[in-house]
């Protein structure tokens, strides 16, 4: 699926490629000069359980031909690569991406070796948190929050500009303790946030009260706009979970704004509205930050990589320049 | 009272003044060029509703006469002063310091204009965890939370090896949501964890519910350890809740170390133990840190401050050198 862009959104800079490897889907955009992304390619990520890693870097290869044989006059200056997991920016190495059956594996390396450009590997959330703070709702803060809430919840801190990676382990918010009587998350702690107020947990949530099957949090969403009651309910948790969530956050980090994008986001002022008036209620003397949607909303992460692959590109000599075939 | 002090702690640089200004008291020490604490000075903060800050400006003038009339020969270079509250290093003001009646105190221009050194001014948890950071239990780790429990809770998250300040919003760990069902905190908010987990909240829980009056969380520890139930109930929440707060920001921040500090931290490892079995069985797939006891007690402000003058010791020009009468 292909989705064409115009207009500048990053501004005069280097041609760059950029991937936003997902779970489910890869996002890949070419970048030319004046920062627009000439394309959008939406493709299901790869899969291969033999080399499930060595599947997606061959993968990044093939789309990257297909960009550049799409507009053959545009010379990318480097490639940027973002996956979701424990992800070490400075080391280019991934700990762990549970959704891509990933472990330890050197992606920075890979893809160089793959490609011949200079790359820049990132996380996905704290990409999109770059986006976000250098060009969309938190532009000029220096102290941000930017939250992701789709299958799973996940959170950039931006400290002084720049996200917090903390070796690749800092933002699973959706993995911290929410509700200590509540149920076993996958990841084997016990209330994570993530088992209330992801998008996934509060379509499965209400499934598992009404009895209803619904595909997402949408129908759950319209369901509680009509007046159901279980779908109110469930809704409200989650909202409740993430105010409380998002309160002790603000207690400790003093965040001039929050960003809130992922999927769930999507819900506008459904979810953001009754998030700031809980957020509110919960504060006393703190500093009370803003709260936004993100401004790129799914795009944020490709943005975001493609920045990071702009600041990558003369960082790195590479011998082989090799990168049309 | 005095302590003196031997070797040098701090390492050869700028002899300096070094003032902690609390709640209850004021440390002081003036520190020689070989990094020395040549005295310790714990005096009662001052108090006068009419001019709250002015009559610690005026303390800190004399108590600087008192140190450099005892040590003639040791000429400072500049001086730091650290407070309580919603203190911004970078502009020098004390948005708000409850303990001391402060509100909006242009702390580091009055003590500049009463001293005539050039003056660093911070935050005393903060101040704290440089010295822990620089100096202490947590030297060379990049990613730290240093947490001080006494009358209150706060903590300084360390990013980058750099306290994180949030313009003076930041750390307020005491003031982050423990229990919501919880009793309402004087600062207007409902189960914060310092309603649960301070040192005086320890001592209060325990009277209230066995009639017994204590005067601090120590009588409580050595009732618990005695076998008295509600003391060992008491002194459990207290851990178990301060281990839920820190397991949240394990997740999100992912520091490699936590250091307590603060009063409780003379628990050792009554407190230290089962809080970081507690920690660790809240904790899956995250980077678990290590949690270790503050290296420098209840000194690890003063030393920081210190710090934090040397730092600053060349930064300001000052047209009058005035330091001596």
């Amino acid at each position: 699926m292909n989705q064409t862009r115009s207009g500048s959104i990053l501004g005069a800079g280097d041609a760059v490629l950029a991937f936003d490897v997902g779970g489910t889907d890869t996002k890949s955009a070419l970048i030319d000069r004046s920062g627009s992304l000439l394309v959008v390619r939406r493709t299901p990520t790869v899969r291969n359980i033999h080399d499930p890693a060595g599947a997606i870097v061959e993968s990044i290869a093939t789309l990257s031909r297909m960009h550049l044989d799409q507009w053959p006059l545009v010379m990318p200056a480097a490639i940027g690569v973002s996956v979701p997991g424990l992800v070490d920016e400075r080391t280019g190495i991934v700990h762990l991406a549970a959704s891509l059956d990933w472990q330890d594996v050197p992606m920075r390396r890979l893809v160089g070796e793959a490609i011949g450009l200079p790359v820049s590997f990132g996380h996905d959330v704290r990409a999109a948190a770059a986006a976000e703070c250098r060009l969309g709702a938190a532009t000029g803060a220096r102290t941000a929050i930017v939250v992701a809430i789709g299958t799973g919840v996940a959170a950039s801190l931006v400290i002084d500009g720049a996200p917090h990676s903390g070796d690749g382990y800092a933002g699973e918010l959706g993995h911290s303790l929410s509700d200590p009587t509540g149920e076993r998350c996958p990841c084997g702690a016990v209330g994570c946030l993530e088992t209330i107020a992801s998008a996934s947990a509060i379509a499965r949530r209400y499934s598992l009260k009404s009895g209803i099957r619904v595909a997402g949090a949408r129908e759950v969403l319209h369901a509680a706009s009509a007046g159901d009651p279980t779908a109110r309910a469930v809704w409200a948790q989650a909202i409740q979970a993430l105010a409380e969530s998002l309160a002790r956050l603000v207690a400790v980090i003093a965040p001039e704004i929050i960003v809130i994008g992922g999927g769930l986001a999507q819900a506008g002022p459904a979810l953001l509205d009754p998030l700031r008036a809980h957020l509110d209620a919960l504060l006393s003397f703190h500093r009370r930050p803003r709260l936004e949607r993100a401004a790129f909303g799914e795009n944020a992460g490709l943005i975001g990589t493609a920045l990071l692959a702009r600041d990558g590109a003369h960082e790195t000599l590479h011998l082989t320049k090799t990168r049309r075939k």
